[in-house]
């Protein structure tokens, strides 16, 4: 899967990407290979909420040339260079007006920031702090040929994988980052390929849902459409975002804090990784502050490898290939779906003969020879199922009070149900 | 009591105990001449929920010769040797057949380990890895003189002290291991020996039952005829085993986690003991299995010593005289009869002048003179129990709260119950 | 501030305060400078649940002479030497005799301790153990000439500052110390200049009461009268004693634990010391005891600095000028002011746009140039407060969840609810 990861990355890679426009409707068209998008253009002006969908911005060009003529930044060389939303612009100025529109970060004084301007018009370049400082008195001629059409459109991208019951599983994140690599080209790439494997695993419980969207304002106008029918259908749901790097991972709870999403994942990172950090959820960050608003309050978490702000190349031109790691953007994909595995399996039995200990050996389950000292590790995964299995305690309760891996606990519930002691509650729209 | 703990312990040590037969009999007998038991005999092939009760097991005789006819083997010598249950059998074999009935411990080459086979017919003889090892390639002969009858009976065991309520509070202990002594001659032991004192101290509040089964299918039954009274009459109760090696104590929770058993051991060991060791539920272990089957949920805990497999010599010949302490067994009686102490007096009272403190020199119960620096801690016990008497705490929780002494807490509501400050609530089938 | 306290402090000092008596008056004359007392006279013999109010007590001499005529013991010369509430007294004696009426404390052999003996009538003299000891065969005069008057009154004083709602915040301090500084000037004086401060500070969302009571006593009583009232209207109380030394804070919880007087002054504490002490709530100490009987509950605790019996000098004549600093003082005045404001400014408030986040930048509160490293960082307060403003958590609980000062996430909230984005709930009694 890493290879496949690698070409996806390397063909994304360039593409401009911002709230709207032609990079991300081809990125979208990437994404396709490997997952069934429904893709829809929303009009720029649509009112969703508090906000509208902004104009949709392309550029086609974009350089500060100095008095000799030597373009010195090029929105060519680096999508950075090019302050987000800039507005068109041509003109020469002297060094002192430049620097208005310049932006750079002293503390990192080597790397491009990555900087927009969405809701208010302006026109600026990013560039490195060493070079700002180097720029010498002279007549810069700055160029920009960037539209902002005001009857553009926003693209997003939806797929469904349809399971069993309606009760829905959502997978959302963004494209709306030009190039930089852990956040957010991982995040894109790594829903895509859940969707794959999770396609190819065969018929689900869940209907899964994948959202690609435009950072906070693809989030609300999704919401403002879909809002109330998610409220009702959602179960779990993860924000898929710094998907790459080679840190551990780091998952950040729900505004719920105790979710299905929440459960799902902390048992997996508990029974799966050796150091992994748990965040409560805060209201900054990804669209998980849309998700949980205090009027969706929907049980939407987001695992990450390391966390938006925590590393240093975040939001900057060295958030690069070289920073993140195919083989843990996989490890990632891996993960997504081992929690999933849990949430499919995850349930409330009941345990039919709750009168004392059934005759395990009657049903061939325990072994002959009474009182070896192994005998308790093996039939222990049976005994806690039918302990616990009073329809009051899921798997994962069961799987955190044992001690036992969750698979264990999940294999042995399932032979107890082959063997008429335990019957699967059917719980309608169960938060698990 | 110790001494008498030992010659009891010695005239029981020989008898080859198990899930039926004359040797639990004679056990019952002679404990008997300690607690006044009710003695049961039930069939064999005796319905009871998922399970049967076993033919009757009679071993006369039971040995291996080798080629020159001499005993290399001998149940007479230690009754281990013989796998439990196992079938008679008659015939001569070499040393390849024979060991497919030999059973041993290869990391632990010298005991022999304790074996049973009670559900599926077997014939077999357990003994040391080392003697293992040492059979040379031989025509070996094979005796084994022992009778399981279909028309047979499990013998059982109760013995009841009424109380002043039909509230219960339950002992449990098994009566079907062979010739080891911390699990289990010490159970039955312990419990006979509480019987003995709590009899000798006077009326009680709450009515004590005795149970001595064999382990498993004693309680199943137990259970399946008497299971849906328990629950309506239990308060508290405890398994009984593991109770006489040197090491500190342990107290398995019931599955509840929180009952009056659990509360009423954790707070007396917290006050009386340096070390000890809280275990939470687990579905693994002794009769507490089947009383905390979800169906009966009952507030059953377990207080032990070292727990069983927590110790190398567990189910082996190694668990003998030496590796137990009559005078470990003794505190082993003494803290059960200090929790039912607790159990007994534990109570919820109203304070019946509730606004303000009452003047408590009024009642002779405060220092002529104030401002003292010692009387705060004269009075603080009556101030808890004042304070805290609003019908809500039980004593149990005002000794928690104010890190006071259960039993000092118990005197200070006595004292103001007199003064009729205090007022006992009835509470009718209280679960503490 | 302290110049002032200092001032108050010297004049208060010398008087001889008791649960009675003319001491009593003029320290409530003197604070009366301060704070706006309403003072009242409460017959001796006044019955208030189980107590009743004792004799006016007043002493005007008591000294001891020993055989040459030389006054040893001089009640003048600190009014710690007469045993409190002592009868009158004189006569000769020789020294075996007049040993069973001094009282002193072998521990602390030169400090003169505190002792009284309100209800039980005895003489007697508190002197320093060196000087006990010291005493030669002799014979001694006593003469006290002290008065206790079955006629007189005992004396209470109250201030209030009327606040928009009859909700109350109560803050209680005892007047019935004689000459110590801690224990028991340091409350009174603290409480008043309280009073001071709230009253320059302008109109006030809550009601302020200020009780000057004899301890214990003086509680009951006035509970006896207004315990019900204060039932209704309490939100909040304090017990103001021990605020004077060079310790850290100590907060006594009530006895609820989680009142709205434990979580404001808890969240002060944790937000602006670096070291403080929490303890919950114990029925001794002083009228927190009252307030907290079962049959009120009031939410009441006590910020102190060290707490009374937990320092050498407490009740004893070392308790003294020296002892304290006013510079500690004025920081007890102002932790309470700010505990204060955190009671007045504590809301709930209501999101009114759940539904995602509003967009900030349209009420000009967000950065124009978004993505940049410190946005997350000025938003974040008004992140928190939209989040969390589901009419379920007032601000204590943001302040504490977001790890975010209170006083910010007050700001945050004020902001928003004048842009219409947030609506303060109002619960009519909010026990906050």
């Amino acid at each position: 899967m890493k290879e496949s990861l690698e070409k996806y990355f390397d063909r994304l890679w360039p593409l401009n990407r911002s709230l709207t426009g032609n990079a991300n409707r081809e990125t979208l068209g990437i994404l396709s290979e490997i997952i069934d998008l429904k893709i829809s253009e929303i009009p720029s002006g649509t009112e969703c909420f508090d906000w509208k969908v902004p104009p949709e911005w392309n550029v086609k060009e974009a350089w500060i040339k100095d008095g000799s003529g030597k373009i010195i930044v090029d929105f060519r060389k680096n999508n950075l260079h090019l302050l987000g939303y800039s507005t068109g612009f041509s003109g020469k100025m002297e060094l002192k007006l430049l620097k208005e529109h310049l932006y750079s970060l002293p503390a990192q004084p080597d790397v491009i920031p990555y900087l927009t301007s969405y809701y208010k018009r302006k026109w600026g370049f990013c560039i490195t702090y060493r070079q700002l400082k180097e720029l010498s008195e002279d007549t810069y001629e700055v160029f920009i040929d960037a539209d902002l059409n005001e009857n553009g459109s926003m693209t997003i991208a939806e797929a469904v994988i349809k399971g069993e019951t309606e009760e829905e599983v959502l997978l959302s994140t963004y494209i709306c980052h030009p190039s930089m690599a852990n956040n957010e080209l991982s995040g894109p790439l790594v829903t895509a390929f859940i969707f794959n494997e999770l396609k190819k695993s065969g018929r689900k419980k869940y209907t899964y849902r994948f959202l690609f969207l435009p950072e906070t304002i693809g989030a609300v106008y999704y919401l403002s459409v879909n809002g109330e029918e998610l409220k009702k259908k959602l179960i779990a749901g993860y924000v898929v975002t710094c998907a790459g790097d080679r840190g551990n991972f780091t998952y950040k709870r729900s505004r719920n804090g105790n979710s299905a999403a929440d459960r799902a994942a902390e048992i997996m990172l508990k029974q799966k990784e050796k150091e992994y950090i748990i965040e409560d959820f805060f209201p900054t960050g990804s669209d998980e502050r849309q998700y949980c608003s205090p009027g969706y309050d929907l049980p939407v978490g987001s695992l990450m490898r390391t966390r938006y702000g925590k590393y240093n190349e975040y939001h900057t031109s060295a958030d690069n290939k070289e920073f993140i790691s195919f083989e843990r953007m996989e490890d990632t994909v891996r993960m997504y779906l081992d929690i999933i595995n849990v949430i499919e399996k995850n349930a409330y039995y009941k345990n039919l003969k709750p009168y004392c200990e059934p005759q395990l050996g009657k049903y061939g389950l325990y072994p002959e020879i009474g009182s070896d000292k192994d005998t308790a590790e093996t039939v222990s995964s049976l005994m806690w199922a039918l302990n616990l299995s009073d329809g009051m305690n899921d798997l994962i309760t069961i799987s955190e009070k044992s001690g036992t891996e969750f698979e264990k606990i999940a294999e042995a519930c399932e032979i107890l149900e082959k063997k008429g002691i335990l019957e699967k509650r059917i719980i309608k729209n169960q938060k698990l």
